[in-house]
Protein backbone atom coordinates (compact mmCIF):
# COMPACT_ATOMS: atom_id res chain seq x y z
CA UNK A 1 0.00 0.00 0.00
CA UNK A 2 2.56 2.62 1.02
CA UNK A 3 5.06 3.83 -1.57
CA UNK A 4 8.49 4.00 -1.33
CA UNK A 5 10.24 5.27 1.99
CA UNK A 6 13.26 7.35 2.29
CA UNK A 7 15.44 7.08 5.26
CA UNK A 8 17.28 10.20 5.55
CA UNK A 9 19.97 8.28 8.06
CA UNK A 10 22.55 10.17 10.67
CA UNK A 11 24.28 7.69 12.91
CA UNK A 12 23.36 5.46 15.50
CA UNK A 13 21.24 2.28 14.69
CA UNK A 14 17.60 3.83 14.47
CA UNK A 15 17.88 3.74 10.65
CA UNK A 16 19.01 0.35 10.34
CA UNK A 17 16.12 -0.67 12.96
CA UNK A 18 13.81 1.21 10.86
CA UNK A 19 14.56 -0.20 7.46
CA UNK A 20 14.64 -3.57 9.14
CA UNK A 21 10.76 -3.06 10.10
CA UNK A 22 9.58 -2.02 7.18
CA UNK A 23 11.46 -4.81 5.25
CA UNK A 24 9.43 -7.41 7.01
CA UNK A 25 6.46 -5.47 6.40
CA UNK A 26 7.87 -5.83 2.84
CA UNK A 27 8.27 -1.90 2.12
CA UNK A 28 10.65 -0.81 -0.51
CA UNK A 29 13.57 1.41 0.70
CA UNK A 30 15.75 4.40 -0.66
CA UNK A 31 18.59 5.41 2.10
CA UNK A 32 20.22 8.99 2.26
CA UNK A 33 23.18 8.73 3.91
CA UNK A 34 24.87 11.79 5.27
CA UNK A 35 28.29 12.29 5.04
CA UNK A 36 29.93 12.87 8.13
CA UNK A 37 26.77 11.74 10.24
CA UNK A 38 25.78 8.26 9.18
CA UNK A 39 28.48 5.15 9.91
CA UNK A 40 28.03 2.68 7.11
CA UNK A 41 28.82 -0.10 8.76
CA UNK A 42 25.42 0.60 10.82
CA UNK A 43 23.89 0.66 7.59
CA UNK A 44 21.29 -2.08 6.79
CA UNK A 45 23.06 -4.30 3.95
CA UNK A 46 21.19 -4.78 0.72
CA UNK A 47 19.05 -1.49 0.51
CA UNK A 48 20.00 0.99 -1.86
CA UNK A 49 21.85 3.86 -0.31
CA UNK A 50 23.01 7.03 -1.58
CA UNK A 51 25.79 9.35 0.30
CA UNK A 52 24.99 13.27 0.01
CA UNK A 53 26.76 16.13 2.47
CA UNK A 54 24.20 17.91 4.36
CA UNK A 55 24.44 21.06 2.54
CA UNK A 56 23.65 19.09 -0.74
CA UNK A 57 20.08 19.84 -0.17
CA UNK A 58 18.59 20.72 -3.90
CA UNK A 59 20.40 17.26 -4.97
CA UNK A 60 19.25 15.34 -2.33
CA UNK A 61 15.39 16.70 -3.09
CA UNK A 62 16.06 15.62 -6.60
CA UNK A 63 17.33 12.44 -5.87
CA UNK A 64 14.48 11.56 -3.82
CA UNK A 65 12.00 12.33 -6.02
CA UNK A 66 13.82 10.87 -9.24
CA UNK A 67 13.96 7.83 -6.51
CA UNK A 68 9.93 7.62 -5.99
CA UNK A 69 10.25 8.43 -2.46
CA UNK A 70 7.01 9.73 -1.21
CA UNK A 71 7.46 8.97 2.93
CA UNK A 72 10.70 9.93 4.30
CA UNK A 73 11.75 9.43 8.01
CA UNK A 74 14.55 11.23 10.05
CA UNK A 75 16.58 8.60 11.26
CA UNK A 76 19.40 8.71 13.85
CA UNK A 77 21.90 11.56 15.24
CA UNK A 78 22.85 14.32 13.20
CA UNK A 79 25.67 16.09 14.68
CA UNK A 80 25.06 19.90 14.03
CA UNK A 81 27.74 21.07 11.59
CA UNK A 82 28.74 24.73 11.64
CA UNK A 83 27.85 26.75 8.50
CA UNK A 84 31.94 26.55 6.94
CA UNK A 85 31.64 22.41 7.28
CA UNK A 86 27.74 22.58 5.77
CA UNK A 87 28.68 24.42 2.43
CA UNK A 88 24.74 24.86 1.89
CA UNK A 89 23.47 24.88 -1.51
CA UNK A 90 20.58 27.59 -1.99
CA UNK A 91 18.16 25.09 -1.00
CA UNK A 92 19.86 24.39 2.54
CA UNK A 93 20.31 28.39 2.74
CA UNK A 94 16.51 28.45 2.09
CA UNK A 95 16.20 26.18 5.17
CA UNK A 96 18.97 27.92 7.17
CA UNK A 97 17.08 31.23 6.61
CA UNK A 98 13.66 29.61 7.67
CA UNK A 99 15.53 27.75 11.18
CA UNK A 100 17.43 31.16 11.99
CA UNK A 101 14.40 32.72 13.87
CA UNK A 102 14.68 29.74 16.21
CA UNK A 103 18.23 30.23 16.57
CA UNK A 104 19.21 27.17 15.28
CA UNK A 105 18.03 25.03 18.00
CA UNK A 106 17.18 21.00 17.20
CA UNK A 107 13.80 22.06 16.99
CA UNK A 108 14.79 25.00 14.75
CA UNK A 109 16.50 22.97 12.29
CA UNK A 110 14.77 20.21 12.01
CA UNK A 111 11.28 21.84 11.94
CA UNK A 112 12.64 24.21 9.04
CA UNK A 113 14.04 20.75 7.07
CA UNK A 114 10.83 18.74 7.13
CA UNK A 115 8.75 21.66 6.61
CA UNK A 116 10.87 22.00 3.10
CA UNK A 117 10.55 18.40 2.29
CA UNK A 118 6.33 18.96 3.13
CA UNK A 119 6.81 21.87 0.69
CA UNK A 120 8.21 19.49 -2.49
CA UNK A 121 5.76 17.16 -1.57
CA UNK A 122 6.89 14.69 0.39
CA UNK A 123 4.91 13.28 3.52
CA UNK A 124 7.25 13.59 6.69
CA UNK A 125 6.85 10.42 9.00
CA UNK A 126 7.99 9.65 12.22
CA UNK A 127 9.91 6.22 13.14
CA UNK A 128 7.73 5.22 15.84
CA UNK A 129 4.95 5.88 13.34
CA UNK A 130 7.08 2.72 11.15
CA UNK A 131 7.95 0.39 14.15
CA UNK A 132 5.61 1.08 17.10
CA UNK A 133 7.81 -1.24 19.02
CA UNK A 134 10.51 0.86 19.30
CA UNK A 135 8.76 3.23 21.90
CA UNK A 136 9.79 2.73 25.24
CA UNK A 137 6.80 0.94 27.53
CA UNK A 138 5.38 1.79 30.72
CA UNK A 139 7.16 0.28 33.68
CA UNK A 140 9.70 -1.74 34.78
CA UNK A 141 11.93 -3.55 32.32
CA UNK A 142 14.48 -5.28 34.43
CA UNK A 143 14.57 -7.64 37.28
CA UNK A 144 15.94 -4.38 39.48
CA UNK A 145 13.74 -1.71 40.61
CA UNK A 146 13.59 1.37 41.31
CA UNK A 147 13.46 2.09 45.02
CA UNK A 148 12.76 5.33 47.25
CA UNK A 149 15.37 7.57 46.77
CA UNK A 150 15.23 6.23 42.51
CA UNK A 151 11.48 7.00 42.56
CA UNK A 152 12.23 10.62 44.37
CA UNK A 153 15.64 11.13 41.76
CA UNK A 154 13.36 10.77 38.65
CA UNK A 155 10.85 12.53 39.51
CA UNK A 156 12.95 15.83 40.21
CA UNK A 157 14.47 14.31 36.77
CA UNK A 158 11.61 14.83 35.04
CA UNK A 159 10.89 18.10 35.84
CA UNK A 160 14.05 19.01 35.15
CA UNK A 161 14.56 17.40 31.66
CA UNK A 162 11.24 19.06 30.57
CA UNK A 163 12.30 22.42 31.49
CA UNK A 164 15.42 21.51 29.31
CA UNK A 165 13.67 20.41 26.59
CA UNK A 166 11.28 23.19 26.71
CA UNK A 167 13.95 25.74 26.16
CA UNK A 168 15.56 23.56 23.31
CA UNK A 169 18.74 22.90 25.08
CA UNK A 170 18.84 19.10 25.90
CA UNK A 171 16.83 15.96 26.78
CA UNK A 172 18.39 14.33 29.53
CA UNK A 173 19.85 14.75 33.35
CA UNK A 174 21.16 12.49 35.86
CA UNK A 175 20.27 12.61 39.17
CA UNK A 176 21.50 11.28 42.44
CA UNK A 177 20.14 11.68 46.25
CA UNK A 178 17.63 14.41 44.96
CA UNK A 179 21.20 16.82 43.30
CA UNK A 180 21.65 17.15 39.51
CA UNK A 181 24.93 15.34 38.67
CA UNK A 182 24.85 16.82 34.78
CA UNK A 183 22.88 18.39 32.30
CA UNK A 184 22.74 17.45 28.98
CA UNK A 185 23.11 20.32 26.25
CA UNK A 186 25.11 19.39 22.98
CA UNK A 187 27.64 16.83 23.91
CA UNK A 188 25.01 14.11 23.80
CA UNK A 189 23.65 11.61 26.38
CA UNK A 190 26.94 9.03 26.51
CA UNK A 191 29.27 11.97 27.36
CA UNK A 192 26.92 12.98 30.38
CA UNK A 193 27.08 9.91 31.66
CA UNK A 194 31.01 9.53 31.77
CA UNK A 195 31.46 12.86 33.06
CA UNK A 196 29.03 12.44 36.03
CA UNK A 197 31.00 8.96 36.88
CA UNK A 198 33.61 11.45 37.99
CA UNK A 199 31.25 13.53 39.89
CA UNK A 200 28.64 10.86 41.79
CA UNK A 201 28.73 10.67 45.76
CA UNK A 202 28.83 7.67 47.47
CA UNK A 203 25.38 6.01 48.57
CA UNK A 204 22.59 4.77 46.09
CA UNK A 205 23.58 5.50 42.29
CA UNK A 206 22.58 8.10 40.12
CA UNK A 207 19.78 7.54 37.69
CA UNK A 208 19.40 8.79 34.12
CA UNK A 209 16.32 10.54 33.05
CA UNK A 210 15.60 11.05 29.57
CA UNK A 211 12.19 12.77 28.00
CA UNK A 212 10.99 14.53 25.19
CA UNK A 213 10.62 18.17 24.63
CA UNK A 214 7.24 19.39 25.67
CA UNK A 215 7.04 20.73 22.02
CA UNK A 216 8.76 17.64 20.36
CA UNK A 217 7.36 17.31 16.78
CA UNK A 218 7.44 13.41 17.16
CA UNK A 219 8.16 12.99 13.95
CA UNK A 220 12.29 13.68 14.58
CA UNK A 221 14.32 13.44 16.86
CA UNK A 222 13.08 11.44 19.78
CA UNK A 223 15.01 11.04 22.56
CA UNK A 224 16.19 7.10 22.38
CA UNK A 225 18.05 4.93 25.00
CA UNK A 226 19.96 1.67 23.73
CA UNK A 227 22.03 -0.92 24.66
CA UNK A 228 25.39 1.70 25.00
CA UNK A 229 22.49 3.42 27.18
CA UNK A 230 22.68 0.71 29.13
CA UNK A 231 26.59 -0.34 29.05
CA UNK A 232 27.47 3.38 29.75
CA UNK A 233 25.32 3.86 32.83
CA UNK A 234 26.82 0.36 34.06
CA UNK A 235 30.42 1.21 34.23
CA UNK A 236 29.47 4.46 35.36
CA UNK A 237 27.96 2.88 38.79
CA UNK A 238 24.67 4.31 38.15
CA UNK A 239 21.24 3.03 39.62
CA UNK A 240 19.26 2.78 36.53
CA UNK A 241 17.61 4.28 33.44
CA UNK A 242 14.37 5.97 33.22
CA UNK A 243 12.55 7.44 30.11
CA UNK A 244 9.73 8.37 29.13
CA UNK A 245 7.16 5.59 28.33
CA UNK A 246 5.86 6.29 24.70
CA UNK A 247 7.68 9.18 24.23
CA UNK A 248 11.40 7.78 23.84
CA UNK A 249 12.35 5.17 21.75
CA UNK A 250 14.09 2.12 23.49
CA UNK A 251 16.52 0.61 20.86
CA UNK A 252 18.09 -2.58 20.87
CA UNK A 253 15.78 -3.55 23.63
CA UNK A 254 16.42 -7.39 24.25
CA UNK A 255 20.39 -7.12 24.37
CA UNK A 256 20.04 -3.51 26.32
CA UNK A 257 17.94 -5.21 29.24
CA UNK A 258 20.24 -8.46 29.27
CA UNK A 259 22.92 -5.63 29.73
CA UNK A 260 20.92 -4.25 32.49
CA UNK A 261 20.12 -7.28 34.10
CA UNK A 262 23.50 -8.47 34.44
CA UNK A 263 24.49 -5.37 35.88
CA UNK A 264 21.75 -5.15 38.24
CA UNK A 265 20.43 -1.69 36.59
CA UNK A 266 16.78 -0.77 36.34
CA UNK A 267 15.45 0.34 33.47
CA UNK A 268 11.74 2.08 33.63
CA UNK A 269 9.47 3.45 31.29
CA UNK A 270 7.73 6.52 33.40
CA UNK A 271 4.86 8.24 32.28
CA UNK A 272 5.34 11.80 32.65
CA UNK A 273 2.44 14.23 31.28
CA UNK A 274 3.18 17.32 29.26
CA UNK A 275 1.64 20.32 31.76
CA UNK A 276 -0.74 22.33 30.24
CA UNK A 277 0.37 25.08 28.21
CA UNK A 278 0.73 28.40 30.58
CA UNK B 1 32.04 49.72 65.18
CA UNK B 2 31.30 46.13 63.78
CA UNK B 3 32.26 43.18 65.80
CA UNK B 4 34.16 40.39 64.75
CA UNK B 5 33.61 38.78 61.92
CA UNK B 6 33.45 35.00 61.15
CA UNK B 7 34.59 33.47 57.82
CA UNK B 8 33.36 30.42 56.81
CA UNK B 9 35.88 29.60 54.34
CA UNK B 10 35.64 27.43 51.83
CA UNK B 11 38.07 26.78 48.26
CA UNK B 12 39.32 29.75 46.06
CA UNK B 13 40.38 33.34 46.35
CA UNK B 14 36.97 34.97 47.80
CA UNK B 15 38.11 34.26 51.50
CA UNK B 16 40.88 36.06 51.52
CA UNK B 17 39.35 39.03 49.14
CA UNK B 18 37.12 39.04 52.16
CA UNK B 19 39.50 39.06 54.37
CA UNK B 20 41.82 41.70 52.77
CA UNK B 21 39.21 44.10 52.45
CA UNK B 22 38.09 43.48 55.90
CA UNK B 23 41.87 44.34 57.47
CA UNK B 24 41.86 47.54 55.50
CA UNK B 25 39.01 48.68 57.29
CA UNK B 26 40.41 47.99 60.56
CA UNK B 27 37.89 44.89 61.37
CA UNK B 28 38.96 41.64 63.49
CA UNK B 29 38.64 38.41 62.08
CA UNK B 30 38.24 34.53 62.57
CA UNK B 31 37.91 32.01 60.24
CA UNK B 32 36.93 28.77 59.86
CA UNK B 33 38.42 26.59 57.08
CA UNK B 34 36.60 23.61 56.20
CA UNK B 35 37.78 20.84 55.94
CA UNK B 36 38.16 19.04 52.58
CA UNK B 37 36.85 22.17 51.41
CA UNK B 38 39.24 24.84 52.21
CA UNK B 39 43.05 25.02 50.77
CA UNK B 40 45.66 26.31 53.19
CA UNK B 41 47.59 28.13 50.56
CA UNK B 42 44.40 30.35 49.70
CA UNK B 43 44.14 31.31 52.97
CA UNK B 44 45.35 34.72 53.87
CA UNK B 45 48.22 35.31 56.51
CA UNK B 46 48.07 36.79 59.89
CA UNK B 47 44.15 35.53 60.46
CA UNK B 48 43.52 33.42 63.40
CA UNK B 49 42.10 30.39 61.66
CA UNK B 50 41.12 26.88 62.56
CA UNK B 51 40.05 23.72 60.67
CA UNK B 52 37.32 22.17 61.01
CA UNK B 53 35.20 19.15 59.19
CA UNK B 54 31.95 20.22 57.94
CA UNK B 55 29.59 17.74 59.97
CA UNK B 56 31.21 19.32 63.84
CA UNK B 57 28.56 21.83 63.41
CA UNK B 58 28.14 22.03 67.24
CA UNK B 59 31.76 22.26 67.96
CA UNK B 60 31.74 24.77 64.77
CA UNK B 61 29.23 26.94 66.87
CA UNK B 62 30.80 26.57 70.36
CA UNK B 63 34.30 27.93 68.86
CA UNK B 64 32.39 30.80 66.92
CA UNK B 65 30.90 31.71 70.24
CA UNK B 66 33.83 31.49 72.34
CA UNK B 67 36.10 33.73 69.73
CA UNK B 68 33.69 36.39 70.30
CA UNK B 69 32.25 36.14 66.50
CA UNK B 70 28.90 38.32 65.93
CA UNK B 71 28.52 38.48 61.83
CA UNK B 72 29.39 35.92 59.71
CA UNK B 73 30.12 35.17 55.94
CA UNK B 74 30.58 32.56 54.07
CA UNK B 75 32.85 32.58 51.57
CA UNK B 76 34.47 30.31 48.89
CA UNK B 77 33.43 27.11 47.37
CA UNK B 78 31.87 24.40 48.97
CA UNK B 79 31.93 21.22 47.25
CA UNK B 80 28.75 19.19 48.28
CA UNK B 81 30.21 16.08 50.36
CA UNK B 82 28.15 13.14 50.53
CA UNK B 83 26.09 11.90 54.21
CA UNK B 84 28.96 9.42 54.41
CA UNK B 85 31.64 11.76 53.90
CA UNK B 86 29.91 14.53 56.23
CA UNK B 87 29.61 12.39 59.51
CA UNK B 88 27.00 15.09 60.95
CA UNK B 89 26.87 15.66 64.55
CA UNK B 90 23.51 16.20 65.93
CA UNK B 91 23.31 20.00 65.08
CA UNK B 92 24.97 19.31 61.48
CA UNK B 93 22.06 16.74 61.56
CA UNK B 94 19.55 19.19 61.77
CA UNK B 95 20.39 21.37 59.72
CA UNK B 96 20.68 18.41 56.97
CA UNK B 97 16.48 17.64 58.14
CA UNK B 98 15.84 21.40 57.94
CA UNK B 99 17.37 21.47 54.14
CA UNK B 100 16.25 17.75 52.68
CA UNK B 101 12.47 19.35 52.02
CA UNK B 102 14.48 21.05 49.32
CA UNK B 103 16.17 17.63 48.15
CA UNK B 104 19.58 19.24 49.07
CA UNK B 105 20.14 21.56 46.12
CA UNK B 106 22.69 24.33 46.88
CA UNK B 107 19.76 26.69 48.07
CA UNK B 108 18.25 24.45 50.66
CA UNK B 109 21.56 23.55 52.24
CA UNK B 110 23.00 26.84 52.47
CA UNK B 111 19.84 28.33 53.46
CA UNK B 112 19.72 25.71 56.66
CA UNK B 113 22.87 26.59 57.27
CA UNK B 114 22.17 29.98 57.79
CA UNK B 115 18.92 29.35 59.45
CA UNK B 116 20.87 27.96 62.21
CA UNK B 117 23.57 30.53 62.30
CA UNK B 118 20.81 32.87 62.88
CA UNK B 119 18.86 31.06 65.59
CA UNK B 120 22.10 30.48 67.20
CA UNK B 121 22.45 34.85 67.12
CA UNK B 122 24.55 35.45 64.76
CA UNK B 123 24.19 37.82 61.83
CA UNK B 124 24.85 36.53 58.51
CA UNK B 125 26.43 38.57 55.94
CA UNK B 126 27.12 38.48 52.35
CA UNK B 127 30.52 38.72 50.86
CA UNK B 128 29.61 41.95 48.81
CA UNK B 129 28.35 43.87 51.83
CA UNK B 130 31.88 43.91 53.01
CA UNK B 131 33.85 44.47 49.83
CA UNK B 132 31.48 46.12 47.54
CA UNK B 133 33.71 46.35 44.91
CA UNK B 134 33.46 42.81 44.38
CA UNK B 135 30.52 42.40 42.46
CA UNK B 136 30.83 43.14 38.72
CA UNK B 137 29.91 46.75 37.46
CA UNK B 138 27.44 47.41 34.26
CA UNK B 139 29.48 47.10 31.14
CA UNK B 140 32.02 45.96 29.47
CA UNK B 141 35.48 46.24 30.66
CA UNK B 142 37.78 44.91 28.39
CA UNK B 143 38.85 46.36 25.02
CA UNK B 144 37.48 43.50 22.94
CA UNK B 145 33.33 44.06 22.92
CA UNK B 146 31.13 41.18 22.04
CA UNK B 147 30.22 41.61 18.47
CA UNK B 148 26.23 41.46 17.38
CA UNK B 149 26.65 37.27 17.54
CA UNK B 150 27.70 37.56 20.94
CA UNK B 151 25.20 39.76 21.88
CA UNK B 152 22.60 37.11 20.68
CA UNK B 153 24.19 34.59 22.49
CA UNK B 154 24.05 36.39 25.82
CA UNK B 155 20.61 37.06 25.56
CA UNK B 156 19.58 33.03 24.45
CA UNK B 157 22.10 32.46 27.47
CA UNK B 158 21.13 34.50 30.13
CA UNK B 159 17.42 33.33 29.83
CA UNK B 160 18.64 29.77 29.80
CA UNK B 161 20.91 30.09 32.92
CA UNK B 162 17.63 32.01 34.46
CA UNK B 163 16.11 28.55 34.09
CA UNK B 164 18.84 26.47 35.41
CA UNK B 165 19.46 28.68 38.02
CA UNK B 166 15.37 28.55 38.64
CA UNK B 167 15.58 24.63 39.04
CA UNK B 168 18.22 24.90 41.73
CA UNK B 169 20.67 23.03 39.09
CA UNK B 170 23.59 25.68 38.27
CA UNK B 171 24.13 29.59 37.18
CA UNK B 172 26.25 28.92 34.11
CA UNK B 173 25.93 27.94 30.36
CA UNK B 174 28.06 28.17 27.28
CA UNK B 175 26.52 29.50 23.89
CA UNK B 176 27.78 29.45 20.49
CA UNK B 177 26.03 30.73 17.40
CA UNK B 178 22.64 30.58 19.26
CA UNK B 179 23.23 27.07 20.72
CA UNK B 180 23.52 25.81 24.02
CA UNK B 181 27.10 23.97 23.66
CA UNK B 182 27.21 23.30 27.55
CA UNK B 183 25.24 23.61 30.75
CA UNK B 184 26.95 23.42 34.23
CA UNK B 185 25.06 21.41 36.72
CA UNK B 186 27.70 20.03 40.22
CA UNK B 187 30.66 20.05 37.72
CA UNK B 188 31.82 23.74 38.96
CA UNK B 189 32.24 26.54 35.31
CA UNK B 190 36.24 25.50 34.82
CA UNK B 191 35.20 21.81 33.60
CA UNK B 192 31.85 23.20 31.61
CA UNK B 193 33.84 25.70 29.54
CA UNK B 194 36.89 23.12 29.05
CA UNK B 195 34.06 20.30 27.98
CA UNK B 196 32.92 23.11 25.61
CA UNK B 197 36.40 23.87 24.21
CA UNK B 198 35.74 20.48 22.44
CA UNK B 199 32.00 20.55 21.48
CA UNK B 200 32.75 24.37 19.75
CA UNK B 201 32.24 24.74 16.18
CA UNK B 202 34.08 26.96 13.48
CA UNK B 203 33.93 30.44 13.49
CA UNK B 204 32.28 33.30 15.87
CA UNK B 205 33.68 31.69 19.53
CA UNK B 206 31.57 30.33 22.23
CA UNK B 207 30.35 33.09 25.33
CA UNK B 208 30.24 32.09 28.96
CA UNK B 209 27.30 33.26 30.95
CA UNK B 210 26.76 33.33 34.40
CA UNK B 211 23.84 34.76 36.35
CA UNK B 212 22.55 34.17 39.80
CA UNK B 213 19.62 32.48 40.55
CA UNK B 214 16.28 34.15 40.51
CA UNK B 215 15.70 32.95 44.10
CA UNK B 216 19.52 33.35 45.13
CA UNK B 217 19.87 34.63 48.85
CA UNK B 218 22.34 37.32 48.19
CA UNK B 219 24.01 36.58 51.21
CA UNK B 220 25.84 33.38 50.38
CA UNK B 221 26.95 31.52 46.76
CA UNK B 222 26.91 34.11 44.65
CA UNK B 223 28.63 33.25 41.34
CA UNK B 224 32.01 34.44 40.68
CA UNK B 225 34.24 34.91 37.73
CA UNK B 226 38.15 35.38 38.11
CA UNK B 227 41.67 35.06 36.25
CA UNK B 228 40.86 30.90 36.54
CA UNK B 229 37.77 31.31 34.27
CA UNK B 230 39.37 33.96 31.60
CA UNK B 231 42.61 31.69 31.73
CA UNK B 232 40.20 28.61 31.12
CA UNK B 233 37.89 30.89 28.36
CA UNK B 234 40.69 31.79 26.76
CA UNK B 235 42.67 28.26 26.12
CA UNK B 236 39.04 26.79 25.28
CA UNK B 237 38.69 29.93 22.41
CA UNK B 238 36.16 31.34 23.57
CA UNK B 239 35.13 34.95 22.69
CA UNK B 240 34.40 35.99 25.71
CA UNK B 241 32.45 36.46 29.40
CA UNK B 242 29.25 37.89 29.95
CA UNK B 243 27.94 37.71 33.68
CA UNK B 244 25.44 39.51 35.68
CA UNK B 245 26.11 42.90 37.12
CA UNK B 246 25.33 43.60 40.80
CA UNK B 247 24.42 40.17 40.93
CA UNK B 248 27.99 38.09 40.26
CA UNK B 249 31.26 38.56 41.80
CA UNK B 250 34.47 39.65 40.19
CA UNK B 251 37.32 38.27 42.05
CA UNK B 252 40.86 39.04 41.13
CA UNK B 253 39.52 41.83 39.01
CA UNK B 254 42.79 43.54 37.70
CA UNK B 255 44.36 40.29 36.86
CA UNK B 256 41.81 38.91 35.29
CA UNK B 257 41.10 41.91 32.96
CA UNK B 258 44.90 42.22 32.02
CA UNK B 259 44.74 38.44 30.49
CA UNK B 260 41.53 38.90 28.75
CA UNK B 261 42.78 41.94 27.22
CA UNK B 262 45.89 40.14 26.74
CA UNK B 263 44.26 36.73 24.93
CA UNK B 264 41.17 39.36 22.86
CA UNK B 265 38.56 37.95 25.46
CA UNK B 266 35.80 40.58 26.28
CA UNK B 267 34.16 40.53 29.62
CA UNK B 268 31.12 42.18 30.17
CA UNK B 269 29.04 42.77 33.16
CA UNK B 270 25.22 42.34 31.94
CA UNK B 271 22.39 43.67 33.33
CA UNK B 272 19.04 40.73 33.32
CA UNK B 273 15.96 42.16 35.72
CA UNK B 274 14.83 38.90 37.10
CA UNK B 275 11.27 38.66 35.61
CA UNK B 276 8.17 39.53 38.23
CA UNK B 277 7.04 36.03 40.25
CA UNK B 278 4.59 33.67 38.60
Amino acid sequence: MAGRLGILAGSGNLPAQVAESCRRDGRDLFIIALEGQAVASELPEGVPTAWYRMGAAGAILDRLKAEGVRDIVMAGRVRRPSLAELRPDWRAAQVLARASARALGDDGLLGAVSKVLEQEGFHVVGADELAGDLLTPVGVLTRALPDEQAEADIARGIAAARDLGRLDIGQAVVVQQGIVLGVEAIEGTDALISRCAGLKRSGAGPVLVKVRKPQQDRRFDLPAIGPDTVTACAAAGFAGIAAEAGGTLFLGRESALTAADAAGLFVAGVNCPIPEAE
